[in-house]
């Protein structure tokens, strides 16, 4: 009751939503997809930085070169997922600071000259914006998939190029009848949060 | 119109939502703070590993001393804001794994035993539920001023232990008059989507 957002809402987006393992054939449009991202883009990162990139897999050659670099509890699942996103951090982010943070033109070249700092900084911004994205999947009343089980290295070479860091991979569907473990426990508030 | 998400919802979450960086006397209660961690305890995590730590700086004498270690641009700000959250990276979670992830117990000691391994795995997913909260404090009808912008370093010895490594601070509250900044441009759909 401290909370504003409708309850509906909460638990489209939390309470019942759960990470998805199977999925029903019905497919997943761009439009979906564009309408997602048209709502997460508005998640904040530092600087405005927005370095997240997506790759979506549609093609089943590309299906099938994604896959091989999963873990093998992830295979199968992915390789027949009605659409499957690549998330990927774009380490030369600051060329788009000049526009994208025009309070502060000068970010790019005061902060973020240097290639590791470009990096630590997509690693945690890349993150934060594919938390909102996941969110934004629910919002679109379809299940995500999220997987951190793959070969990053080989998943780079394979679709994108040296300044990208894939994060995350998704997928993302409607949830089949058996897409569902069992919701696993979570920490209580006490356990989490100290007060100074 | 592809969302399912209620208008408003989406309106409260993203779309009218913004950084803020000045807020009312408003107090944010521990109340606030449980219902929001209740709602964004859901959200996915890789192993359900949950590494988020929060610590509510509240006192004026912690306040103090976690504003010397900011960046100068972002102290007035959280000196006044009604509650400050530090983010910490419990780089320690497997230990709490065969609790969390009751259906793969074995986890903590074949994918966490080494400390590296936990702190890249701990510095992405507590990125993830920093996110969350985020939109949680969205959902709680308040505004957040999430900041990078800090001495980790300082922060950790001021306020943690050698197993946590802070990643965001958060000023929190209502809104005031003057708290927004004009919404920076955010990249198009075409420009971070590609299709494979």
């Amino acid at each position: 009751m401290s909370l504003v957002l409708d309850p509906a809402a909460q638990d489209l987006l939390f309470r019942e939503a759960h990470t998805a393992n199977a999925f029903t054939d019905e497919p997943v449009t761009d439009e979906q997809v564009q309408a997602i991202y048209d709502l997460v883009k508005f998640g904040p990162t530092a600087f405005n930085q927005s370095p997240l990139r997506i790759t979506l897999v549609r093609s089943p050659e590309a299906r099938e070169r994604l896959v091989q670099h999963l873990a093998e509890g992830n295979r199968a699942k992915t390789a027949a997922a009605p659409l499957v996103a690549v998330l990927s951090a774009d380490n030369e982010f600051h060329e788009e600071l000049p526009r994208l943070f025009p309070h502060f033109p000068q970010a790019k070249d005061v902060f973020f000259a240097q290639r590791p700092a470009r990096e630590d900084a997509a690693a945690l911004n890349t993150a934060l914006q594919a938390a909102y994205f996941l969110v934004g999947i629910r919002a679109a009343g379809l299940a995500a998939g999220p997987m951190t089980g793959f070969d990053a290295e080989g998943v780079r070479k394979e679709f994108l190029d040296d300044d990208h860091t894939p994060v995350m991979i998704v997928n993302i569907g409607a949830p089949a009848g058996d897409a569902f473990h069992p919701r696993s426990p979570r920490l209580d508030y006490t356990e989490v949060v100290t007060t100074v």
